[in-house]
């Protein structure tokens, strides 16, 4: 007889954009007129930049016609995009990541997602709180971690690292040694960063002792301060303890497209077994590499029209975030994140938790965000606004905020 | 410290199609001027129809205008797919299935390579031998097998399903009880179908055991003859005891495109726990939708004209799978398969084994096809053909092949 995986049944409630997604609906069939403003789960607004539309649409072709028709990708991605990848994201940076060492796939969640597989369900995790939920939930399904508590809103055996006011929402070593350790810098959900002097103790810390650092810079792109790393491969040793995520979701409007990567380098080992080929195998093995035509597209990403386009999306949704934590600020709100990140991080006023803010934002304003606590017992009376909004959007959000 | 998961260390060698990537290349370095046609990954040549390139430059043009562009897709998959999906793949077919229980995704292998994490890791499989490699090395790597024998060329604790010329290269029900069972009919690799009544005695047994079915349907494209099911859901019973997979890749040639779906059932429950919700938070969590634009190009499938022209190209296939059925029959060769499947299954002469084979037929004719062992034990001695070549080179394959 067929038995489920129980560890699935250990999930609280549904995915956070779920719910989210839910209470909006109920909200609008109660109210079929609201003009609502999404500034909540964090997807772009902004159209395709044309040299990527160009760039799909000769791709489209090439798929139409015999001649120059493709089938199955290469497992690990085609040479032209992990080659320009390794070339522009990491040796323009001074990083020494080969084009071998980059896995083109189809988004960084599924990766997030994927990566635990390889490790043994014995490996005691750390993750920030609060915390983008798919680190912990893939791990729950696993079978990584113990019962949901759901009085402290977590999961025991986790090595919870609290990111809080007090530490600029930047966690701390931990005494207790995690085997695998997730960070992500720009932050989601805190729009908080690391400087690189404090991301190299992590890495000494992971090679110490033998931890793995699980590093999602999806929001690198957002990155203006010359003084925070873009990748954690500008820690010296890195290499040795560190697989690095990226997106193209952000840096390029791609949520819908889908198409991202992680690098795993060869020098990274665990017991003196290798990553890189397993996770290899895991590639070839479960996936079946990400479409041509959206690889065409995150080639044009790197072409000099194309990082224009995309530099100039950025700036559009930065000013989003600029005009979001000064209109926030100067009406009282204390706020964070917002200069190298699209996020914008807020505590809720009068102790209100942050599903009560949540409701209260949407009854009064007709503005959804994401309440804090969605993230981690550590992201409780908090709250979390997008840049990805239009910019129109984000003014008239923002005016409403100030006169509620 | 960290910990490798060690399942993955149990896989032997590298995933086939890799080792017959592999040995190509050794031979082209020698022989650099020799000209190689393959018939044996399986993966199409014909370029994608008119009408699915016409969806995919619409909707390129969608994603590149702000009023039309789409980030994140549903997680399941846009209902304009899932409801057409549902109308013609199964009402059309007489089989319940709603919109809501198909699940959209990148393709057959990834849900058949997932789909093993919502059972426990101590549920017991049966496959076929010989077997697409996906369904056993994504068990291995869950732990939810033995070791690997290198004499017998199998896992411990697997039940594995003969399939051989005597039984037709279809299994018969087996005496030791699995708790998951997986089948693919049309089959991969032998070309093997499964009448209804028969099916409909797989449905029974795994209902009467309370296994799951696992059923393989990519294929069903091919089918000609009408007493052969497309789809599991043609047998009584099958909702409460079967999970479908399908894929447009051999359908409609999107082995570069990348889209395929997985039917669950919302009456399929195991130990009294529904899988439809266990599968959902799968694809919350790890996926992220597949493209927009390629879901356009599925819809496009579906239309009258996209139909038309999709059949034009199943019936050229077919026509290759002629071709090499009675050449190779009428050189003497034991064939099977080739008639509601695009695989020819051959018995490799003079008992060599089929690693030989493929060694003689590269240097003696310059066609490469997959050897049978490739697929387990149960392949000795056999060699898989593909109809998906060009019809030139089907016929170039076929004459040298006689010749030989």
């Amino acid at each position: 007889m067929a038995k489920v995986n129980r560890n699935y049944l250990k999930l609280p409630g549904s995915y956070l954009f779920s719910m989210i997604g839910e209470r909006i609906r109920t909200y609008q069939k109660q109210h079929p007129d609201a003009d609502i403003i999404r500034l909540g789960i964090g997807d772009v607004t902004q159209p395709i930049a044309p040299e990527i539309i160009r760039a799909l649409h000769h791709a489209v072709d090439e798929m139409g016609n015999a001649e120059t028709f493709r089938g199955y990708a290469p497992d690990l991605g085609y040479a032209f995009l992990r080659s320009v990848i390794a070339e522009k994201d990491y040796r323009d940076r001074n990083c020494e990541i080969s084009e071998e060492e980059i896995f083109v796939s189809d988004g960084a969640k599924c990766d997030c997602g994927n990566i635990q597989e390889i490790f043994s369900a014995d490996n005691r995790i750390a993750v920030c709180d609060p915390v983008y939920p798919v680190y912990v939930d893939s791990n729950v399904m696993a079978g990584r971690t113990g019962v949901y508590e759901p009085e402290a809103a977590r999961f025991q055996d986790v090595i919870y690292l609290p990111c809080t006011k007090e530490n600029g929402y930047v966690p701390l070593l931990p005494k207790e040694v995690p085997d695998l350790i997730y960070l992500c810098f720009p932050n989601n959900p805190t729009g908080a960063v690391m400087k690189k002097e404090n991301l190299q103790e992590w890495v000494d810390y992971a090679r110490k002792h033998g931890s793995v650092i699980l590093y999602d810079a999806a929001y690198e792109a957002y990155i203006s301060d010359p003084e925070i790393p873009h990748s954690i491969y500008e820690c010296e040793g890195a290499r040795e303890c560190a697989i690095e995520f990226r997106s193209f979701s952000k840096t390029a409007g791609f949520t819908g497209l889908r198409l991202g990567f992680t690098v795993v380098p060869k020098d990274l080992k665990v017991e003196g077994t290798a990553l890189w080929p397993l996770w290899a195998r895991r590639h070839g093995t479960k996936y079946n590499g990400a479409p041509y035509i959206i690889q065409r597209a995150g080639e044009a990403v790197y072409s000099k029209e194309g990082r224009r386009q995309v530099r100039e999306q950025i700036a559009y949704y930065m000013e989003n975030a600029r005009i979001i934590y000064d209109g926030l600020r100067s009406s009282g709100y204390e706020v964070s994140g917002g200069v190298n990140a699209p996020y914008i991080w807020l505590r809720t006023p009068e102790g209100m938790t942050s599903w009560e803010f949540f409701d209260v934002l949407l009854e009064q304003a007709g503005v959804v965000g994401t309440p804090g606590a969605g993230f981690g017992p550590g992201g409780e009376n908090h709250f979390r606004l997008t840049a990805f909004g239009s910019r129109e959007n984000t003014v008239e959000a923002v005016e409403r905020i100030r006169k509620m």
